[in-house]
């Protein structure tokens, strides 16, 4: 089950240029596209004629054309052309998805188009703000969305799943401090005066103990970022003072794709060093080996569940947040169906 | 669904050699080998024994023998020998069927044998006839038997599909006219006065307009041949003189293997510059090139149609042929149907 | 459908070392690991908290700790850490199987484990015997485990399938005297005064005829040992005088998987030439050369049998304890399952 009326990143924008692309999400082919202005559309990647993928054809000027019998389609999915005739047949159609750019990407909204507001794009600043350093990164994961928002919300996993970049013997024991807000989830721990993990003691050269802070806010459905880093212990990070410390913003954008598998974007911001190229590196090679181990205990997890699925599950402390998420999405999409039963559309079944 | 009672092309005569052939017709697993006479034979490729495909046996003299256990089978599917013992046991034999050699390739029967009748063969004369030079070849093609027919009954694809070949802008806009002659369809397009396209440029050395002819006959259930060329505009084609011209025929014999796959035969046979090898190589690498455009073009729609197969299609007015066609052999699979529920027999579901 | 009481090899002693060791018998996927005395344990290969594969993580001490989260599990699958709480959550076990280390084997009970009983653990003792040299080794046969018990105990097919090694001519033309003892089956077969198979005519030097022998005993579930060997055409074989003869233990280990797939351990012992390497490496190539023969028989009868299982069969005189033998396990089998039923417990399906 996904919630649809909402905004999913869909792609990053330099992955739409000037040629059709095509992507799945929540089950849906979709083509996008971008018309000669640069605006992005996005339709479904199936022509009305014989279902023949869009995203094989081409792109002319403002129109997407079929590259099999040449049927070119608007942004709005509208028919403009039927070669070899002069008249567009009746339904001659494909169903267009309302998309944004903002952030460094392509935001589909799933839900009915009329439904659709730009300004409810999900605010992810420091992808493209100055006085922050992004990389960004994509994985394609085999697993269910949900199974990744779990992880994200658990900093438990740290200490055996990351121990080469971001995990230390200290996390599993600390407790957090959840605290919902609206849709949204806020998570704070700190882990005080400890020595760092490995990729921070790199990139902030601490020689001694830190205070370290690992705030994560999850918005509905399933977009994570987390506000971390840590600074000389005793140095008043407690007290808000980050000066001599870093900060980093680690930002997950999760989009399912189907059931199955997901499309796992992610950023990786800082504020400090910003001219160092090494520092760059360092940080986007530690994210990324970070994410792909998650990748790959995500994939084994979703395997297992596959072969069982619904098999009982026993929690543990500290499941608290990803259990509060899983009951906010839950709610949402309950609602929505109810809403879309109401309405007298048919259920989706995801 | 599949036509049973008909004839069709299973194997160019040289695949079955002296040893078995396991090729799959209408869902059904089939063996082919030859008798000392050369004679082809047919029968189903598993052993009654143990279900043992006979296709990974051997062929000794006359006889189909199993690679496991040994039993041998005559070419009407009778087991003649069981290793160990004296006696064959009650029902064991193979179902047999009827096999003709003809226009360099085997016909199989897949209706009741006593139906065959082997003067019914289509006559596809040209892959066998003095004064034509014929090149040939197969395509496993992953798509359902009834897209490939679509596309050969459908011109209006060759701009968008085969420009580098038989495309010209012109194709799609010039009305064809279609005639039914019996379970056939005859389909007639004439492009008039306009530049000939790239590969018939080369093969017929054209320095100015052409008048193109398309010529489509269709035979249920799938057997398509195209009467196509084009002589110097003007020169007299139009009235049925096409000395100053070159004439091709592009032959599509399509067997279904499966419901999502097919055995594509071609052959493409031309009756000038018989001679010279280099013609026949650029003929051949062109009619090649080509239909292996359709095929990618043919596979990426019916994996789109796997994911959402009888989802609502809009017709154009290029799909007359193909409609009609679809129609036709609808109607001989109903009937075919409504005769074996009639003589009590069960209706096959494929 | 499996027996559930039984005793099934599941590993070599030599796969299962310091780290953890996935493996699936009978559908259920399993993790084998040693504690620090080196006794072998099995459990769940499914962590309870949210089913992440134990065989991704690690052994520390005597206990087995989950790759995501760090629960950690003792060999009796009892939850004996649960990292960042003081307490065990109710339920956090995984079921735990008993395993015996015998014949060079780990040996588990996929039954109730109070009904496992190791002095019930199949004797192989050519395995591990002294004054036996035995190679051994594994194949992942992709098939159902009752097509290789067939196999086994079926000679017949040894002269079509097997004639660079073992197979003669003459094999499918003699009888065979079967004979039961319990839940085991007894075959008996002499070749006599006949030229040896190409593989025994290496090993033993024979320039001419001998007398052969092949015995089989079969114990339900599926495993199968072979007493073969030859000896100089009347030198007293007949009479059991093997002293101018070779004599070989082809021990055939077999442990169903899933439905359609099958752990294939085989082992070869000899008594002769004990201190021989080339010998050694001569047996060991010659019979896994046979074995993989088999293999491929089988895969291909699998995928056969595949596409319409439970099509009738007919049976040959050769498939006397092949039949037998599918009805003392299909009799254990239907005797355990109305044990179940009996006992209120779910009945399996497999």
């Amino acid at each position: 089950m996904f919630l649809r009326k909402a905004w999913y990143l869909a792609a990053w924008r330099e992955e739409v240029t000037d040629r059709p692309f095509g992507r799945t999400v929540l089950g849906e082919r979709l083509v996008f596209f971008r018309t000669r202005d640069g605006s992005p559309k996005a339709v479904a990647d199936r022509c009305p004629h014989r279902a023949f993928p869009l995203s094989m054809g081409t792109v002319e000027g403002d129109h997407l054309r079929c590259g099999y019998h040449g049927l070119a389609f608007d942004g709005a999915g509208r028919c403009v052309e039927v070669p070899g005739q002069s008249t567009i047949p009746p339904g001659c159609a494909v169903r267009a998805f309302p998309v944004v750019e903002r952030w460094q990407g392509l935001w589909v909204w799933m839900g009915p188009a009329e439904d659709a507001d730009p300004a409810s794009v999900p605010e992810i600043a420091w992808l493209d703000t100055p006085g922050w350093v992004t990389s960004r990164g994509k994985f394609d994961l085999r697993a269910n969305y949900q199974r990744l928002v779990d992880n994200l919300l658990d900093f438990s996993h740290l200490q055996f799943v990351h121990e080469r970049t971001i995990g230390t013997d200290a996390v599993a024991e600390i407790p957090s401090r959840t605290e919902r807000r609206g849709t949204s989830l806020h998570v704070q721990r700190w882990i005080v005066d400890r020595p760092p993990p490995p990729l921070f003691a790199r990139a902030g050269g601490f020689n001694g103990n830190v205070d370290r802070w690992m705030n994560c806010d999850c918005h509905a459905p399933a977009n994570v970022i987390l506000d971390i880093g840590c600074a000389v212990a005793g140095s008043g990070a407690l007290d808000g003072d980050r000066r001599r410390g870093i900060e980093i913003r680690s930002i997950h954008l999760v989009t399912p794709e189907t059931a199955t598998s997901t499309h796992y974007f992610w950023g990786y911001a800082r504020n400090f060093a910003r001219e160092d190229a090494a520092m760059t590196e360092l940080l986007a090679n530690g994210a990324r080996a970070t994410f792909a181990e998650d990748v790959a205990i995500l994939e084994a997890q979703e395997r297992r569940l596959t072969s069982a699925r619904g098999a009982p599950e026993v929690d543990i402390n500290g499941d608290g947040a990803p259990i509060q998420a899983r009951r906010i999405l839950g709610a949402l999409i309950a609602a929505e169906t109810a809403g879309q039963r109401r309405d007298g559309a048919p259920e989706r079944v995801s």
